[in-house]
């Protein structure tokens, strides 16, 4: 027999159970009409995934146990299998609430089909809280529901029974976390092959980063060839955010042989539907789509970006875009990349110089908007900038206590950062909202690591869209904008050459000076801080750079030439690393506290993923000794 | 036999080990030599307990392992106790990192005691996961230990064997949670009584939130008259953060009696000892320092806010504070507390005119800088205003695609928002940098709420004092600061009584108009939908007004008079409650995200308390029906 097996790669609108159940229901038709004997849906599907506490609100839940209803009496001439939640209200979750379950609904004949422990439902057995994930928060696992009825949770994880065409078929079916049990006691794939599963389903909702999905074809091939059975990954698309990051959800729906051979995945990013034949008693699953093949890094950082992005500003309801253009590389690579999601009609470039403003840099940002065929103007601030500092050092301040008065003296850093909030919260944000819209934070990741940007000034807006890629990154999705996005060359080749620089005062000029931040170290310094899954830390660099430049680079990935130029001796290596380490672990996380949302595609994003108290610059005590040994004290 | 047991409500300062380290040897030492049998320390008073991702850093964890065994090494003369985390290394937590435990350590002689499962330390065992808590995303739970290690959790639950001079003491040790069990499934002080313990006591590390030491009191009094024994609680002091939410520790550790009675309380925010005499034959415990009562509700607020920005200002080294003065009540009460925390020669208040702002709240702002005796001036923003929307309205833009000009149009509401911009990001954030440290949000929780303020304009800024409580509450803390704080009316009265506005346009100006927010109804309402622990949502609203404003109004602890004036009939109503929930659930929540920090004292704080993505506003089915119903279509 061979059952016709249709996956749901449907864009998820998060919050929004009435939208998701139209389309639903729409996919359900059209399988139907296809003859699939079989149509799988991702993860909460119905409500969505990062939706926040908005899983507090029972009115909303109410509407996803509707419509889960609905869509079982619905359910006929095919099995419907979909994730969503489900709800016990007799039974309290352990902050007191009714108790909800990460659920997948089986639907077949007009009603929902017994899943585990007596309940029309299954329940995920493993639930993550890590990353940007909490599901403890809102959700009960089956293990915690079985010490409760005293059941074994080993027991209990038998695959779902489904009669199809006459014949008895045995699913496992398995919710995201579930198929990743590798540091789990349970091994949940393997618990449902020994109990007679002749195919998993993994119904997930898994977010798009860098590098992922290689490692899950990794993953699951092994699993499937474990098991000894073809598995299938359900995943959707669409973009969801918990606030800070914005993460996109890739699909990459995928089905693998029972040894392991990836069959079939379906493209990234595309609401699709991906049709597969399975032979339970042959172990034996294809498809006729065959495989996408999966695009490289930089395309996929530029894929992820746009899509994250364009679907963000759509729900928000933004449809213009104003970009402050400094001539430099950053807001280059904003402006060609809102331009392509916008079109260049609905983005609004402006340079806005000041003295310090090298004739350099202004060209070229007038180049780039000329190449962009965008709406351009330049808006100077020097008049604002001089009145603000007259304002501040003429305006007498009394004492009320003792009626003495006197001036503000505005230090040098102070006036920087006043030109700053000049370009960001007076002019771009003005214009932006006369033009219609908002306006970008042109941010990057190794800035916004170490808050080397001013408050409300160009650390503001409605998306940091290169908040999650560092400088290295940033010039690459330039070079692809040139090369495959618009095939010509809309950022001149000078902005790749030019020293960065902020042009704030005379000594940051182009020509004279330029970023503290030396990039090919500071890039891969600052992700070693953030993106190691076992955290680097002071120590973790100084150990690596008592063997030698070369250990410190093959272990951050940069080239061992730059460490050696850029420190002649371990007292310059040590003031560096102290004062990015500072600055990473305090005063920035200030800044990210108020910076706008970004969109994540790394193994770990600033914002809600990467979670942070404001604390003082800790350095352990090994730390400390190893510096005295390596300077000699 | 009498048992000496000393409580120490420590200051814990977060993400410092080695602070936290130094203290503990003081208090243990400090004990010994008053001739304590026993004392004891909170839930991870070592390292802190919000420090964010920090808890992925080894070398971090590295060190407070180190000062445990020294803890321990040094721990003579009596019995050491106190909660820090535990790892073993060569197990994984879920995430694949080094397994962690929120743990308790018991030391004595020279030695970490015997604990959990042939441990040296003992476990938590229930984790809490809601509002600021995410124990399950760095710990092990007793619970998950006991499953893997197939042992039962009600018998590995065993109070500790004390030898105190020469006799048996069998305590119970709970991990903060561990005593709020009634959602879960396990009663650890039950199990632990039924298993012999004579005492309990709670390690906790537990923020203050209002009215929450009136619930424990009644909860842990309940819990230690049904497990026939004493009980004592002990808690931190200091302030601690997740990045978006301040939280004070009041400390408030207490003893109750076997029979429920509360025997002693420690001040709230004070670092101090409580001192307990235990006999364990006779269940008695008693203590020389007796009971500190608590404060009433404004008092309260005003403790905590005190405390924990004075804190936080000081974690963050500011020591001065620039407050935009509006003359309402807002800037007035935020003025006055910073006043009364840094001195008010700390502290510069700008009143920063236009040419809507009236005479009246002009004066009034001149009288409160008066009245505290501050440092004061006057910068108004009229030229930089015109300034910029000149340069808006005239600068031509070049639509680069066809070579075509036009110029920018900005509607009122932008010019509205320019205002408070040039405000905010241009003359506070200027002066604040010139005259040294931070300046003031002065945001209240109804604003936030709704998103009733300007990007980088009024909702920006190092600390929003007042961003956890509502308009209601910032009247009655500015009272309190007039009696209680300074004595004398420093915020005048008529501060208190003028309609509330912003003053950005002439139909605002005080006298002609004010805030669409109408508080006594809107505060109550707001407050429903983000502090009640079952939500309420425009559907629970929409069924208490079909009632009768009554009805509503004594659900939302409001006057119903109120809900009549404002609302001539059901389509006023829904129009209203429409407004606000989008907004709410809106716009509002972009502006959150990049909001500064809060003080955290309500049962539920925006943040990263009550958690939220940015979604499209949401109504359920039900609501939708009866609001048809009721508007008789």
């Amino acid at each position: 027999m061979s059952v016709k097996i249709f996956c749901g790669q449907m864009d998820v609108v998060p919050g929004r159970p009435d939208l998701n159940f139209n389309m639903m229901r729409l996919l359900a038709a059209a399988a139907r009409e296809e003859g699939a004997d079989i149509l799988v849906l991702p993860e909460l599907c119905l409500p969505g995934y990062l939706i926040g506490d908005v899983w507090e609100q029972q009115s909303f839940i109410d509407d996803c146990l509707y419509y889960t209803r609905q869509l079982a009496a619905e359910a006929r001439g095919l099995v419907l299998i979909f994730g969503s939640v489900a709800q016990e209200k007799n039974k309290r979750h352990e902050d007191g609430r009714p108790r909800k379950y990460n659920a997948a609904f089986v639907c077949q004949d007009g009603r929902l089909l017994q899943g585990h422990l007596g309940r029309n439902f299954f329940i995920k057995t493993c639930l993550p809280n890590y990353r940007e994930f909490d599901d403890a928060r809102h959700f009960y696992s089956l293990q915690k529901l079985c010490a409760e009825e005293e059941s074994s949770v080993e027991d209990t994880l038998q695959p779902l029974r489904l009669k199809i065409k006459g014949e008895e078929v045995r699913i496992g079916l398995l919710l995201c976390e579930d198929g990743w049990t590798e540091n789990y006691h349970l091994n949940v794939p393997r618990l449902l092959a020994q109990h007679g599963a002749q195919l998993l389903i993994n119904l997930s909702a898994s977010p798009y980063s860098l590098g992922k999905n290689r490692k899950r074809h990794r993953l699951f091939g092994a699993q499937a060839e474990e098991c000894g059975v073809p598995l299938v990954y359900v995943n959707n698309v669409g973009s969801q955010n918990n606030g800070k990051d914005i993460f996109t959800y890739d699909g990459c729906t995928s089905a693998y042989a029972a040894d392991g051979t990836l069959k079939a995945s379906a493209p990234m990013y595309a609401a699709t539907v991906l049709r597969l034949d399975w032979e339970p008693a042959a172990r034996f699953i294809d498809s006729p789509q065959g495989i996408t093949p999966p695009p490289r890094e930089t395309e996929a950082i530029f894929q992820a970006l746009q899509y994250g992005s364009s679907l963000f500003l759509k729900q928000c309801g933004i449809k213009k875009m104003t970009v402050g253009l400094s001539g430099g590389i950053d807001s280059a690579v904003a402006a060609a990349l809102y331009c392509h999601i916008l079109g260049s009609e609905n983005v609004l470039l402006l340079n806005l110089p000041s003295m310090y403003n090298s004739e350099l840099t202004r060209s070229l940002a007038a180049e780039v908007a000329e190449n962009l065929g965008a709406n351009y103007a330049v808006l100077p601030i020097g008049e604002s900038f001089s009145h603000t500092v007259k304002q501040l050092k003429e305006t007498e301040i009394c004492d009320l206590s003792c009626g003495k008065t006197f001036h503000l003296e505005p230090a040098p850093l102070v006036l920087e950062n006043i030109q700053a909030r000049d370009r960001g919260a007076r002019l771009i944000a003005g214009a932006a909202a006369a033009f219609g819209g908002a306006f970008s934070c042109n941010s990057n990741k190794a800035e916004i690591s170490v808050g080397y940007a001013t408050f409300y000034g160009d650390i503001c807006g409605a998306l940091a869209v290169l908040g999650d890629i560092w400088k290295h990154q940033v010039y690459a999705l330039g070079r692809c904008l040139n090369e495959k996005v618009y095939g010509k060359e809309v950022i001149p080749e000078q902005i790749f050459t030019i020293r960065p620089s902020a042009e704030l005062s005379s000594a940051q000029t182009v020509g004279t000076g330029g970023d503290p931040l030396i990039y090919p170290y500071h890039d891969h310094l600052l992700q070693a801080f953030v993106e190691n899954w076992h955290k680097s830390t002071p120590l973790e660099i100084a150990r690596l750079y008592a063997k030698g430049a070369e250990a410190l680079a093959e272990e951050l990935k940069c080239d061992p030439q730059v460490i050696k130029e850029i420190f002649d001796g371990p007292a310059a290596f040590f003031a560096d690393l102290e004062r990015w380490w500072k600055l990473f672990s305090g005063f920035a996380v200030a800044k990210r506290i108020q910076a706008p949302p970004i969109v994540a595609i790394s193994k770990r994003a600033f914002g809600y993923d990467h979670r942070e108290a404001q604390l003082t610059p800790y350095f352990s005590r090994e730390y400390l000794a190893l510096k005295e040994k390596l300077l000699g004290r």
